[in-house]
């Protein structure tokens, strides 16, 4: 057996490191995390070994609990008064006052929510394995849906129309077949095709796109019915395929490539209960001792006995002063704080942007979107200023239900996030609306809103590396680079030091760098 | 708003059939079920109305559970000591002797099991429907994974490899891409697509087959990595693309369409715990006082009072008498009653004919699939005659699981079903172990087979109807249109008179027409 095009988890990912000679001492920390060992420290190292760690999001609530299992003496700093930074579960009795000066109150049904922040964990990303170390529970998250809508603005045809993704994926890929079938029996592809690949392709192709024994697409049983196939000579009614033309300008297949993603493909993830289950446990793990809530930093310098960090709690001022400092804080508001970092710290920092992202939860009486549209799980998909529209993974058949009327970014957010609340909710209906009816507009029982950049402690979804254009990382920029190596006894962690920017993973893994790089210095066991 | 390529449900049915005229009575049911009305009997018509079901599978509990609840005395007859029939949900404590004479008891740690007949439900079935009315919790069924993987065997390219379906697919589709911009570009398909149509094709091209500004596919970071992403300067490493000619003659994306189908496409569901906690809710609803477990059925015929059924239970005699019975054993096993049924019905249950299918369930006490393959649900294809291996969609993360180790059907499903059980365990753990390698023969707890062909009261997976080729369904043929009257006083019902033959869906639909039928004659509504 061989086993070619495996996927990697990390456990996979060991010793694969020898093409990156070049990269500094955090980043050529071996692929595989090795928790430091409390017996490196034991007996061997004078000192308490105190780290005191800046924010309790996933990379700090990841630094403090492998350094904690090491022997370090830890102390988690975090502004909010909860774990998670920005995995946030919102649910009943979630308070939150934006940087708009609004405060908005969460009124859901009691076991209801949604994720403002992350929601779903891939396969291969290490999220999993602190799931399976902390015991916190999996479920499948409906990355992809047949029955959920495309919907598009403009002139083009098609346009605003809601169509399912089972019809869109039918048509495009029976037109896709049909018209590769045709190029290849006309012999344009001789060049490339042998005549043994030709056959084969015919082969493929008839099956991909359901294609009519002389190579056409004529509709297909996958586009799904207007009435139900059911019992005797009811046979269902087919759904006529749109014209070829229709469905090549409409566009309708524009969004298929996403569930192609690595890092979006299914099988999806995600924590029973909402995504913030993994910090609570983090905390638990930590425990309460070492970890200050309400703690909003003001000021972190390198002094000769470590790093001494400021801090205000209930309007009170507080110092702590630790061996090292690990700073998550997001990296365009570190400027903020009273420091001593140098001055191309403190430019390399300004060189990761900050960027617009939000979401709206609409908890319903009624979930006519399994009873109506046969929706369980999944979202719709637009152009229009929401986005997308994401359907619970829990509760189903129940009597009510959490929708995320919009999870947008970008331009796309800015529409939202100097609204209020109600402003907010009403566009988000309106668009809704034209994508699922008027149904859309009725059975709301409350709702809740966040954006991101106008979260007090983040204002920001995520990192943006200025130079390393829109990709979630993965952009060695100098400034980027300049960041993944500490500053004396302070270093900088977070999902924005790695190659999965806004990903759990990204987090945990710039921890687990940070960590390594730590404890080899403090136990010399580099 | 228009919703185009909506897919019904049983409420968008509703007032669809115009088209069938010519259908005899109980095809002609209304489409949206209406279920009975207790009021059109109480106090109008005499009589106890009396039914009895033979068989407490899907067909027969629904019909049972829907005749009561508008009044009718019903009596279910069933020769197993469970209800559900064909759905059969193995777990700790199982016993069966097949018709091999084998008995085998299952030994799964508690909590575990795996579903040897029906495991998933599509979103637009009303199985969801009767979910949601008996009270069974839903939770989402992996019918599609990125992480598993496609191993074929033969003498072609890539033959024997393991490879993830998120390699297959990036692969194909990247390739498929290219070859159809390059027909575009070259003007091949000039008669069929206009400029515009190329434009938008072409746009279309490069984000589905992730191709390159040259139009051409050199990999993509879909196919997954040999080191995963991590942070630092650990970009991770790309999986170089197999070639165009092999992945072509190779036939890897041979499964593709699978995940198309009407009735496979994500959004997939399952109860929580077994698809045989439907039937127990059924049981509840109806009452064990209306249902006889260890019922064999010996003889069932018209009389001028009714319908006398003769059966057995614990070796006793009994008989009972009703106004109708509603027969839901399966065609082929018709002709062995004692009956009175005419020479034209015998010879229409006889074209029903009888397939092979079954499964295997091996307990790990290691959950390798996931903590090694990074597989979360779904399941490994092949042309093995193990066909696929399906992974648990339950405990995730645990310390161990059931694995589907095959399910085939048809000769495939043959070349297991004369096979000890002892024999059929070697066969699928030498085929699995050809595909997920030496870790799938290690950590074995326990396992428990089953061949439908092979097992008491059912002696098929599903029926086949003789003149209607492979189909689940849709064909007309005399035979199934004769059945789907009543002979006198005695219906037919199952999943083999409908449209989603092998579907829980079929045998419901099918139970929701003889019970409306058989309804208007008692109480004269039609």
């Amino acid at each position: 057996m061989r086993s070619l095009g495996i996927t990697g988890g990390a456990g996979l990912a060991l010793g694969a490191m020898s093409s990156i000679g070049l990269a500094p001492a955090v980043a050529s920390t071996p692929r595989r995390f090795q928790a430091p060992a409390a017996g490196d420290l034991i007996g061997k190292v004078k000192g308490n070994h105190s780290v005191v760690i800046l924010g309790g999001g996933p990379s700090g609530l990841c630094s403090a609990y492998e350094l904690q299992k090491a022997g370090y003496k830890v102390t988690v700093l975090e502004a909010r008064n909860r774990p998670g930074g920005r995995v946030w579960s919102i649910r009943n009795g979630t308070e939150e006052t934006d940087l708009n000066g609004e405060t908005q109150t969460c009124t859901f049904s009691e076991g209801h929510f949604y994720n403002l922040g992350a929601t779903r964990i891939p396969q291969n990303h290490n999220t999993i394995d602190y799931c399976r170390e902390l015991g916190v529970e999996l479920q499948m998250f409906g990355n992809q849906n047949a029955n959920t809508f495309v919907n598009y603005t403009g002139n083009k045809p098609l346009a605003n129309q809601s169509i399912t993704y089972r019809a869109a994926k039918a048509d495009t890929y029976g037109y896709m077949s049909e018209l590769l079938q045709k190029a290849t029996n006309q012999g344009a592809l001789d060049q490339v095709l042998s005549k043994e690949d030709k056959e084969a392709l015919s082969s493929f192709l008839t099956d991909f796109g359901d294609l009519s024994s002389d190579g056409r697409y004529v509709g297909s049983s996958r586009r799904g019915h207007s009435a139900e196939p059911g019992a005797g000579l009811n046979f269902g009614t087919e759904i006529e395929p749109f014209g070829m033309s229709d469905v090549i300008q409409g566009g309708i297949g524009r969004a298929f490539s996403f569930e192609f993603g690595y890092d979006q493909a299914m099988t999806m993830m995600t924590p029973v209960g909402g995504m913030d289950r993994i910090y609570y446990k983090f905390q638990d793990a930590i425990g309460m001792d070492n970890i200050e809530f309400g703690a909003e930093v003001s000021g972190m310098k390198n002094v000769p006995e470590g790093v001494t960090v400021d801090y205000v709690v209930d309007g009170k001022s507080k110092s702590i002063t630790a061996d090292y400092a690990i700073c998550t804080i997001p990296p365009h508001l570190i400027k903020r704080l009273n420091n001593n970092l140098p001055s191309d710290i403190l430019l390399a920092l300004d060189a990761a942007k900050p960027s617009s992202s939000g979401k709206l939860g609409i908890e319903y009486s009624r979930r006519w979107w399994e009873t109506e549209d046969r929706i369980y799980g999944g979202a719709s998909n637009t152009d229009r200023d929401i986005s997308q529209i994401m359907f619970p993974y829990d509760h189903y058949n129940s009597d009510r239900g959490v929708v995320v009327a919009y999870y947008s970014s970008g331009k796309r957010q800015q529409a939202f996030e100097s609204l209020t609340h109600r402003q907010r909710l009403a566009k988000a209906i309106a668009e809704g609306a034209e994508i699922h009816g008027d149904k859309y507009t009725r059975d709301i029982s409350s709702s809740f809103s966040g954006s991101w950049r106008r979260t007090k402690y983040s204002e920001s979804a995520w990192a943006s590396w200025a130079g390393a254009g829109d990709s979630h990382g993965g952009m060695a920029t100098p400034e980027y680079t300049k960041l993944l190596e500490p500053v004396d006894r302070i270093y900088f962690a977070g999902d924005h030091l790695s190659n999965a920017i806004a990903w759990q993973h990204g987090a945990f893994t710039s921890a687990q760098d940070v960590v390594t790089h730590l404890h080899q210095r403090v136990a010399q066991t580099a």
